[in-house]
């Protein structure tokens, strides 16, 4: 019987594809664009086996781990995706595109499994397992609507693969532009799968996109209750000690907005 | 006028705070766990407010940003916010609780000035500007459920914080265990307020709790269609190059599944 748990992974690629040193996560998420064009290079299957596995480590409620994955590089199904994928060019560009799903309802069919690994791994003691899988039945049958649930433990693991290819230095673009009957129909898959979204990951065109720009945490963020706008201390960051932080590289091509 | 938008932010905290270098991603995956309990210590607020500026760096289908926070310290609100989420102790424990939420229809509010910004910024052009602002509505009032959309969307930005955080030595958890009703009267969001998570970020106590186990790749990746496994080269990796690995370093505490 083929084993269906494996422990965390322990190797990954030491560095960049381009023999560059892998980046912070910080200095990631400033280089970070959504990719409008790919070069047709492609990624390394280290890489993406990588970006795969720790994608396949993210947390979810009762440790259901409802996301599933497939993982396109075939030249025709690139472009069949793209026809499914409201004909973005990126999408028959990019060397990898993973499309995200989730199947509904799929959870039951693991369960069990789930509980028994719980209870071998010392995470779940065997008497409170009844009580357990009671709780996460009835969150999932009761009180969530089921694609919110995937969609948002799916989401997980979608940053975490999109975040580990950008430390890595690749490229990458998340979609929603999809048409989810399309996507399933081209690709095989049960009518209860909810497409999430597709990741498209290799080496970015120049230019990149410029920067749209963020909202302020002032408008985003609230201090202790809703209506009380956090005040960001970012900006005056001046007057803590400077030995405190790092200098963030910027890229040559970062559009300086307009004041 | 107070300001809408902001640029990336070009400055953070350069090592965790106990001095130790900070984490690669990987590493940081590596060593996340879903903390169980937290010590008193404070959160140090450059930390915190790296945190939620690298959150709001997240990608957005049409920039639309639609994740919200509040963050809670204060001790009381956090008793209350335990009260409301299962009565969870980990939620009274950790320094900070993020919650993570979205207000349904809230991005008719912001339509205008986001597009206006990307114009401003070379994203757009301003004769697509109407166009995109109609395939933006139809996508939201027609083709996606916007509990759905907003989870989909929140995850990203929680997932970067939790991410960041854990780069940074700090721990995380993650919950989904709450009453959306009784988060929203606590803490005087809107009827009309999905919440999505709530983020805990502290110092663990120890022992973290065992890990749980993942799904092998073969159970989760598909291979270009649905119902083909990923072939994972992982398991071979000792016939690559090994020289192009890091062996990454594994907690002294990592259980070891029995076999």
């Amino acid at each position: 019987m083929k084993a269906l748990f494996q422990d965390k992974p322990f190797i990954c690629p030491k560095e960049c594809p381009n023999g560059k040193a892998v980046k912070s996560l910080t200095q990631a998420l400033l280089d970070r664009r959504a990719t409008p064009h790919f070069k047709p290079d492609a990624v390394p299957g280290e890489y993406l086996e990588t970006i795969l596995q720790f994608g396949a480590q993210a947390p979810s409620g009762y440790n259901l781990q409802p996301w599933r994955f497939i993982v396109v590089r075939d030249k025709e199904n690139r472009q069949r995706l793209k026809a499914a994928a409201c004909d973005q060019e990126k999408v028959a560009e990019a060397p990898v595109v993973i499309i995200a799903f989730a199947i509904r309802d799929d959870w039951k069919n693991y369960l069990d499994a789930i509980f028994d690994e719980s209870v071998r791994r010392g995470c779940a003691k065997p008497n409170m397992v009844p009580e357990l899988k009671k709780q996460a039945s009835e969150y999932l049958e009761k009180d969530i609507p089921q694609p919110v649930w995937l969609n948002r433990h799916t989401m997980i693991a979608v940053t975490t693969m999109m975040l580990v290819a950008e430390t890595y230095g690749l490229d990458t673009a998340p979609m929603e532009g999809f048409d989810p009957a399309a996507v399933r129909n081209e690709f095989g898959l049960p009518e209860n799968a909810e497409v999430v979204a597709l990741l498209a990951v290799g080496f970015a065109q120049e230019p990149d996109k410029p920067y749209g720009g963020r909202f302020e945490l002032s408008e985003i963020v609230h201090d202790e209750h809703f209506g009380k706008p956090w005040e960001s201390r970012w900006k005056h960051a001046d007057h803590l000690s400077r030995s405190m932080f790092d200098q963030i590289e910027r890229k040559a091509t970062e559009p300086v907005a307009p004041k």
